[in-house]
């Protein structure tokens, strides 16, 4: 046995406008890879009967297995089944089982099955009937030369039931299985990681290394191929020598965020933490409590978008306002020392700066942000230029913001 | 002329795994269809050249424009012009002129360009290369036969630019245009907008109709394809009609979102707005600030996660938490009213309750969530109880947040 290729096709013209995407690849691409399969291709195509012939003949050309999801309901833009059928010239027949179940189900809610739902039960002859606990639209498995063609309901909740419970136990296995580990960086640039772990990288052996930036991060996936029970070597090793180098950088793995990772280190610390944010306008609060558990050691925060507010909800002294201004380094040592006493919490994050378009002056233009951490013993600040839009400089300042306190917090120790 | 039929390609192996989906197939999807092309495929490959020349080979057979996206970077990963000039049978020449911009960009960043970007600079004999304002990789636009075949870097900043002033005037025109619009509804669940909706989608006439439910909201898009400059009034007289059965509950178009309506009618009402939020941590505040200019009408707010913040900050009076509790219609009224006065608002918002998974108790579950609105000469409070997981709960606490006050607003007059 050995790893088979697999592609996955999403139908419905919904899927091909400006608003809406194929999310179901993204579960299918994990429960096939876990299984050895490896989705070369994913599709999108319409309800449209010749766009979905050609869809088809192109997939079951070039792939061992073909996971269709959606077309599969009753109205007439549901054309899934008629065309597969055209396609490999076998006859809709009505299963009488499937029409007895679709029937019983409707019953079960008190209705009574609309003619429309009758075309439901029409299968192609020799497919296989998967089931479907939770709708109405059975999924169907045809077996064509050394090809699997799968026809799944696209309501996601329906696909990932049926794929679990039918699907991958009729597929067997490839003997094989991926392996995928998520490496999470923060404070440093694409080229920068990249430069970084050149000879780390050039040892990677069989594994398979995409590096992605994201908006103030970097990740680093890792997938390597074995065999069904196997332990994967040289993922743990990769892994280690990614930490290795890059120390403090590495924040995390796999679902771990930056803020995951900070709630931990202050309950381990059995600390309190408070923010005053003026250019994040809540963001960094919002992260924070994004984690399951944050009342714990999060005390509360403050949106300091006027001066006023600065001074009267996280304690900066008016002087350090005429002095030097709302964003200026002393300003945002002052809210976050101030939102700490103020909260009785043992560390204080704060950002103060110009997201942009308006705001700013010559010296300041949008983009100037000041950072701060006050904590016990500690208080430092330090200033940032960011790229980008209003969003994007929210976006960045507050995963700065997240990672400047992250290593305050590592190196104040346990 | 008519319409003419589009596919685009997302290129890179991170598309096909389960954690990342092609959304720049959104914004071309948008973008083509206001030509009017129709997109009929949406398909993302990895970097393999067997599946790239596979797959461009497909597109090219089916469709008369092909827009790649991704592939053009400088590393050996990076195959989609080695692939397509390999399918088309054309050669690779470095084009000096595409090689001096390159090396320029470097410079003007104090870099020098590494030898690996060289590559980037090949170009298909007869390719029209696209400027890059944005990055290193120029895109190339071929013709072939009566194919026209455009790849463009997979950066989304950088190929939208590229879109925009560089692919759609080499396009050209189809004769006709999608015109698309957007009502955004906020308050009502699908099924009961489909309900109150049934007459005036009877009468879509060539229209097409999606609705999309959302986390706390729900879209209907509309779609006509007309002649290239003439309007589309079966649009507008369905937007109209959808307005007249929705009223309130249709809150804005296209872009508008629930933030962006509450900053126009604060603006409108010359009036300024302080939040206070407990369960939804900042993401109010988040939502709020993200509107450029919100400068002008937010003072700002206070995430009052502890009893403590929400006396000491939102200035709710001790006795209000003593005897109603922290997550009560009454503190939510003190949390608003407390709010605004303290820093010199007319409105303040406020949330409270329970997200979970921790928290509440047998009369206040996870997803209990009590909203106030305190304006001039008003007060008002209710009570919510939300369905989902911790996220999903602050998502919709969010957004129910925003559209009780806009509706407050609304009330409240010019």
């Amino acid at each position: 046995m050995s790893a088979r290729s697999a592609e996955t096709l999403a139908i419905g013209s919904e899927l091909l406008g400006p608003s809406r995407l194929d999310t179901n690849g993204l579960y299918l691409s994990r429960r096939l890879g876990e299984r050895g399969f490896t989705v070369r291709f994913r599709t999108a195509v319409g309800d449209d009967p010749d766009d979905l012939r050609s869809a088809f003949d192109v997939a079951i050309r070039r792939s061992d297995v073909v996971v269709a999801t959606g077309g599969l309901g009753p109205t007439v833009d549901d054309l899934t089944r008629e065309a597969v059928a055209g396609l490999l010239g076998l006859p809709l027949e009505e299963d009488l089982a499937v029409l007895a179940g679709i029937e019983a189900r409707f019953r079960s809610l008190g209705l009574v099955m609309p003619p429309r739902n009758r075309r439901q039960a029409e299968v192609p002859r020799g497919a296989v009937v998967l089931p479907n606990p939770l709708g109405t639209a059975p999924g169907l498995l045809l077996r064509h030369q050394d090809r699997t063609i799968a026809l799944l309901p696209g309501v996601p909740a329906e696909m990932r039931a049926m794929v679990d419970a039918a699907l991958l136990p009729l597929l067997g296995t490839t003997g094989e299985r991926f392996v995928d580990r998520v490496l999470r960086i923060a404070g440093l640039g694409e080229s920068e990681v990249d430069r970084r772990l050149l000879d780390v990288h050039r040892d990677r052996g069989p594994v398979e290394w995409t590096i992605l930036a994201m908006v103030g991060q970097i990740e680093i996936h890792l997938r390597q191929k074995v065999e069904e029970k196997a332990a994967a070597p040289d993922v743990e090793r990769l892994d280690a020598a990614i930490a290795a180098v890059l120390g403090a950088h590495l924040f995390g793995r796999d679902d771990a965020t930056l803020e995951s990772v900070i709630g931990d280190l202050l309950l381990r610390r059995g600390a309190k933490l408070a923010v005053a944010e003026s250019l994040t306008g809540g963001a960094v609060a919002r992260r924070i409590t994004g984690v399951p558990g944050a009342s714990r050691y999060f005390r509360g925060g403050v949106v300091a978008y006027s001066d006023d507010a600065k001074r009267d909800l996280a304690a900066v002294p008016e002087a350090v306002l005429r002095e030097h201004g709302a964003v200026s380094e002393p300003a945002a040592l002052g809210m976050a020392a101030g939102i700490a006493a103020r909260l009785g919490a043992d560390w204080g994050l704060a950002t103060t700066g110009y997201a942009g378009p308006e705001g700013g002056d010559t010296a300041h233009p949008p983009g100037t942000v000041f950072l701060a951490v006050a904590g016990p013993g500690l208080r430092r600040a330090r200033a940032l230029t960011l790229p980008g839009d209003r969003s994007q400089v929210q976006e960045r300042s507050t995963t700065a913001a997240l990672d400047y306190l992250r290593r305050a917090l590592l190196e104040a120790g346990a």
